[in-house]
């Protein structure tokens, strides 16, 4: 079933400590949306700048991607620019230019109202909200993901939003600030009582926990030897996991946790090489092979 | 199988965000021993001082632990003092005292000299080796944990005892001070070459990693609902890893997860209670039901 992805298209600038690309295509709904496109067909909902020409359009080519809903607007795309720590754990935003994302304000194809699977990936939250009073009936699943920034800026339409969603993917220290709890399953907790029944929390190369009341699942990082460039890991891991759940039968715990290993396979690939690079490239091949390097990375008998 | 534990038996007062113990009995030997007592027999080496009554040796009492090592001296036993930070994934020492471990030659017992399972808990790395060389034959396994100190301030003889180690378990910070690389698969190729073909690297609450050449296991930590004292936690984590491997038949790949999970299985149980009040106090039923609990956490399907 399709999935429908809102959210940044844009170039980034990048240094990691393998060396420092000064210009190329990112945004979160980029990575979720090419990550997501192995598994179903994504309907994507972005704004770009007149510097977005068929260059950076090839990335949508080919792959199950609709961008009837990819607005071109005068001026240039959103731009960010960003140096990691030698580490990689940490980055610090060099420049942000919101551009055309200023004025953003999707208007939905008629045949993406639909959708029965929607991911509002980090955006203005009133800008999410509009999204999903767009929709002609009430999605299968809502999942959204934000970031410190509209916690603290825009709390009120934040929750407002959260009410009509019901997986929330977001990082541990998000998570923290959301909920005012420093203990991921308090957290957690919290977070439900706002409106979302499964929250699922990005640790980095910690891995990501899934947790739906009672339940946590937890898979942990895939140590890899070399990390190249972390941006777009986060939204890879929401498009893998989400794609995963828009072509699942059904969205109980096995196909939730099942999800959780195939984001973490897009993630763990999105970081292999700089941008986009390793992410577009793959084969449906090295995707499994890289979930069955999960299972024999946690594989154990009692 | 019998494991010989050589380490400290010590008091430590500790401050945590629930709260504040001006005296208790630690050392990182206490909970070793303790946490592998559930599995296999010990036996213990260690030093205490004169304020060793028999109410701190009833911790060893009813339980296989052999302390016919456990030498008494004149003086005080080793104290050490520490503060955790808010969200304890840090500490400070505030006080060390080394009192009677200052002067702490291990002589073992004649009947300790044929122990197949030898660990060496964080000492001196030539008192590790001393331990060794009194061995009347080479031991089926032997484990060491070091920490930055001795990386530090005694590393020629920390290298020359680890030639003759089989599993070295460390935390990542340690795991990469001693290997001088950051990332932790490059950082286990090195150790492995200076002698232990097992390397465990701990992560606190983020569980811990198993690498052995090209084969890593990774077990994530437990989330808890409250953590109350992390001292101990990589002590009674080693305790139960080699506990469960002492009592087992073989050593190969499957028997070195299933230690895994019950050394993260003694390491979540050790933090929930200040000091060692939580684990001396476990049913085999309760160990069996954490253990349960690690398989519900992980278990996915492809």
């Amino acid at each position: 079933m399709s999935l429908l992805i809102v959210g940044t298209v844009a170039f980034d600038a990048v240094e990691t400590p393998h060396g420092k690309v000064g210009r190329m295509l990112g945004g979160a709904a980029t990575y979720s949306a090419v990550a997501a496109s192995y598994f179903a067909p994504v309907r994507l909902v972005s704004v770009v700048g007149e510097d977005f020409t068929h260059r950076e359009h090839a990335v949508f080519r080919g792959r199950p991607i609709d961008t009837g809903g990819l607005e071109r607007a005068p001026g240039r795309s959103f731009f960010w620019s960003g140096r990691y720590t030698a580490d990689m754990n940490d980055r610090v935003t060099l420049d942000t230019q919101l551009n055309v994302l200023a004025e953003f304000d999707p208007k939905l194809p008629e045949h993406y109202r639909d959708s029965p699977f929607v991911f509002l990936s980090n955006l203005q939250p009133k800008v999410q909200h509009g999204v999903l009073r767009q929709m002609r009936r009430k999605p299968r699943l809502v999942a959204l993901d934000t970031m410190n920034y509209w916690i603290e800026g825009a709390l009120a339409e934040l929750r407002a939003v959260l009410r009509r969603v019901h997986v929330l993917l977001i990082n541990d220290a998000e998570a923290r600030q959301l909920s005012g709890r420093h203990n991921l399953l308090d957290a957690a907790e919290r977070i439900h009582a706002m409106g979302p029944r499964v929250v699922v929390i990005k640790r980095g190369e910690h891995g990501a926990i899934l947790v739906r009341g009672r339940r946590v699942f937890s898979v942990p990082g895939m140590p890899l030897r070399r990390v190249f460039d972390p941006t777009g890991a986060g939204d890879s891991f929401a498009g893998g996991f989400l794609g995963v759940l828009a072509a699942s039968a059904r969205l109980d715990e096995v196909a939730l946790r099942r999800a959780m290993i195939y984001g973490s396979v897009m993630g763990s690939f999105a970081v292999e090489k700089f941008g986009l690079e390793r992410l577009r490239r793959l084969t449906r091949k090295e995707i499994r092979a890289r979930a069955r390097q999960f299972q024999e990375l946690t594989r154990f008998e009692l």
